[in-house]
């Protein structure tokens, strides 16, 4: 697969693949309208010649067709044009036209996969798409489970639900069986701190048909009011969907222990042992410990493998264990990067060289660092992880998911029998998968799952795959992110621009100052303005008048702060400010 | 818009109205392929003639074609035949052409109405039709606030979400500030008791600076640890979402009370008070009563009316009180039925004259009961109400939606300040909505507003525009049982089919027998035979071969029942069983 060329996989910035385009949806089209005229063909017609010259059939079509154009004019006037390379806004860019296609196509059959029942093909195609990406992750696919969500949210959601029903099995277990040899002799705060894993083999070892029992005595049953799961550990630096979770989830804002970020906003793990440390000894259980690995507004990704390797060593030194879940849902895909076509995750002493010798990242670019490299290398150690295919899946909204290492953990969940959901396809074809039995959500669109599976199959989750297209946005963001160091006075020297951080991924933040300006003020004022002039505003008519379109982000020391992080980021910021001037 | 033709809002069973589907599409597609060129239209193109005569340009082109192929084969070999009159399965059916069109179009250009940012143009959509839906429902548009979902379960979520955290906001507030004179002299009880209008009420007179110090004590900041918001009740027919929901937000199965439902599959109302009143008495509070319009399986409206009844009486008799959520996720459009063409609610005598006049329902058709009637316009009296487009409201997955009678519940759960969603495009058009702020959801398709929007304009939520439409399948509904109930016997007289309950939509159950079985297995065996031979297995080849499809559910006595419901229906369907044989 190592002769990809991007170029063949987008409508293009002007369109230049729209015979192709055109060309593959009119034949899927064709497609669906020959299907529906094939089931049968000997039914009468519905709908006759007679009946489409009808004069309220024809005002009918008339109402629809100015909708349908009322939206169009709608949608050229004021979306933003994501396929031009003048946009660097939002983490949005141009979608993979097979994904788009592919959604399209599979739109018109009207999947739901809820229930296999449903949505037969694509169903398939979901848990296809699920194991692709626990394969990306490191995770054996035959072990594992992922499947696609409605977006990063959720998949948030569902992980941290899982992790705390997980959470009080142990003690669930020896409430419905005090008996059990494995809990029976175990105190509260030893049940409370088995590894996620042991805890699955806990279950394991109780009969199928006494799972009901248990779930009834967890946080499943008897819900939070009698039970802590104890805190959740993120970074400053995470998406401000992390307090509605806690808050969703009912454990509360209380249950959010933030910790500081580096100057190259990464988690500080220094702060995140101190963390632990002080919570072993005020026997204050951890539910889980959540590693960021593409924040929303800086791309950076948190030293994964730091954190993976605390948990042993808590787990002998404190008697303390803890879910590993990490918010990829940006960065995610970027473990493409590393893998070979076998999906081998490659040797740092080979890595440069295939990323030099494939052209997926020119030499004089200096990514990744060691850190970078450990962090995504780790993905496969812990117990979830949050992948956005809507972000560098390049597939449309609306396409999150969330990946299992242990499929084991849809027992914790499950709301029907298991012979209901046994067998994917495989070893028990006639009884296939109610994945609406055991993920948070329910009717969910199989385009979406049909669209993931496309741009995987088309595309390829290694390094020449979608490492090509995602090492080519990274090579982009720091050839910039270069310059912006190099030349960083502009308007005849008057104005400085100064990045904020080197990118671990491809996300640049920079600000600007009037060279020699010391008011923290005046530059507020200033950036501002810029934002200003490159941000769409209803009032102001076509986004085609706009030349380049930015989006801006806000760094407060205190919370509510950046429009994604209601966590401030303590004194973080400072050196930047300092750079600044 | 009373000359609605619904011939011409599909693609038709045997693709007959592909010319218009086809022609419509083109020009929507084209109108996207020249935005993209006029943005810029003097840049360089990025993909030459050149690049696109490489060779490993056609061999991605290829790769991509090989994989869409592929998936065209497998929807076409397995989809549900959901546009044939031959398919009466799960529920559902044929997608409206001008949603699917929408969704097409508004995907090219991938808006994501997280923030309006991010979706200027789709954005103003989803407030557009959740405006619709409040209208639909018979809340004031001005003061109601509603708004698009991934589906049903989240929706539900949602509702419920807002209705535990709201019922924390008193105590919150009397804990935040101990002075404050609406709450200093009430007891805890009274605290948890009071309605939710009076609570939002209460909240206001709060300074908006101190909103979230407020926050900080109700559940969003404490979790449920310390506070018990008390039970949901539910009818035992409701789906099997409510038994996760609970799970999901942290209230726990333990917080269900199920209601038993009557011969009709409603919720037993005198049930409903005998368990409030013992409720009340054990002075445990109750989160909210859930009625639901449209069951899942037998498609029953409950008497919302009576639910809306006992909340004053409780209030007054009990100092008792609880929000109400009705899950209309599958009945919600039908409300249409009932409104004028000024969205009025008919009066029960002129309803039946309109219908018939309209030739909305037949004379020969007896619906709708005083029951189903009332129920439907007690919907307004409601707190929040699920209602999903997916379902009856005929636009592809995903699209379901939430409706709050009182738009000040967003201050429960907003997590920016006012400021940053003040104003939905009226009043200060400069500072636009960020929907991920105070919804459960965070990215999410630009496109499913589009479609729900272009379905809503083009149809029309009134007696005329979705009534006609769903009319027309309450009343083939009615034909269908009603053939049943007079011509029961067939092959010969051999077997019988005998209907569960008149039905209160467009959803008919029933069940088969041998004539002269008394045996419950042979029953059960029989109908496992007959649900065999129509629905689909992947181990028997294409759909194609099948000539007519259903889908079955089970109604059993205790819990993990049928396919939708985890509570069991006690001896509800004894009466159905015996009248079976």
């Amino acid at each position: 697969m190592n002769n990809l060329n991007f170029e063949a996989l987008y409508l293009g910035p002007q369109s230049e693949n729209r015979k192709y385009f055109k060309e593959l949806l009119n034949f899927l089209v064709d497609e669906h309208i020959h299907w529906r005229r094939n089931f049968h063909p000997d039914d009468v017609p519905c709908i006759t010649l007679t009946d489409q010259r009808r004069e309220d059939f024809a005002d009918t079509m008339q109402r629809m067709q100015d909708v349908l154009h009322k939206l169009s004019a709608k949608l050229k006037t004021s979306s933003w044009p994501a396929h031009s390379p003048r946009y660097a806004g939002h983490m949005i860019s141009d979608v993979l036209m097979p994904a788009l296609l592919a959604y399209m196509s599979a739109m018109m059959y009207n999947p739901n996969n809820v229930a296999y029942e449903a949505s037969p093909p694509t169903t398939a195609l979901e848990l296809e798409a699920g194991r692709d990406l626990c394969r990306m992750m490191g995770f054996e696919p035959e072990k594992s489970f992922g499947h696609i969500t409605s977006g990063g949210h959720v998949a948030n959601y569902e992980a941290i639900w899982v992790a705390r029903n997980l959470k009080s099995i142990p003690s669930a277990i020896k409430e419905a069986f005090p008996e059990h040899p494995r809990t029976k002799n175990l105190s509260e705060y030893e049940l409370l701190n088995l590894s996620p894993s042991t805890t699955l083999d806990l279950l394991d070892s109780v009969d199928q048909d006494d799972w009901n029992a248990v779930r009834a005595c967890s946080i499943r049953g008897k819900g939070l009011g009698g039970f802590d799961p104890g805190k959740i550990i993120i970074p400053q630096s995470a998406h401000y969907s992390w307090a509605k979770a806690v808050d969703v989830l009912g454990l509360g804002q209380q249950a959010l222990v933030p910790i500081g970020v580096t100057g190259n906003y990464r988690m500080d793990i220094g702060h995140l042992r101190r963390e632990l440390e002080d919570l072993a000894a005020r026997k204050i259980p951890v539910l889980a410990v959540v590693g960021v690995a593409g924040s929303t507004e800086e791309g950076a990704v948190d030293e994964i493998h730091k954190i993976v390797a605390l948990r042993p060593e808590f787990e002998s030194s404190h008697g303390m264990s803890f879910s590993i879940h990490v918010d990829a849902a940006y960065g995610g895909y970027a473990r493409s990067v590393f893998l070979d076509e076998e999906v081998g995750f490659l040797p740092w002493k080979d890595l440069k060289r295939t990323l030099h010798t494939e052209r997926i990242i020119a030499e004089s670019v200096e990514w990744p660092d060691q850190d970078v490299y450990d962090a995504f290398k780790a993905l496969a150690e812990v117990d979830s992880v949050t992948i956005d295919p809507h972000k560098m899946g390049y597939v449309p909204y609306q396409a999150g998911a969330v990946a299992f290492k242990d499929e084991r953990v849809r027992n914790v969940t499950a709301y029907f029998p298991p012979y209901l959901f046994a067998g994917e396809g495989e070893e028990a074809p006639s009884a296939p998968p109610l994945l609406g039995s055991f993920i948070l959500e329910g009717s969910k669109a199989g385009a979406a799952a049909a669209a993931v599976w496309a741009a995987h199959r088309t595309v390829g989750l290694n390094v020449t795959g979608y490492g090509r297209i995602i090492g080519e946005s990274i090579e982009g963001a720091h050839r910039f992110h270069e310059k912006l160091c190099r030349q960083n006075k502009f308007v005849g020297g008057e104005f400085e621009v100064v990045p904020l951080a080197k990118p671990d991924l491809n996300i640049v933040v920079y600000g600007f100052n009037r060279v020699g300006n010391t008011s923290l003020k005046e530059m507020d004022d200033l950036n501002k303005k810029v934002k200003d002039a490159m941000s769409y505003k209803p009032d102001q008519g076509a986004i085609h008048k706009y030349d380049f379109i930015l989006s801006s982000t806000d760094l407060k020391r205190e919370e509510a702060g950046g429009a994604s992080s209601v966590m401030g980021y303590g004194n973080t910021p400072a050196a930047f400010i300092s750079r600044l001037g």
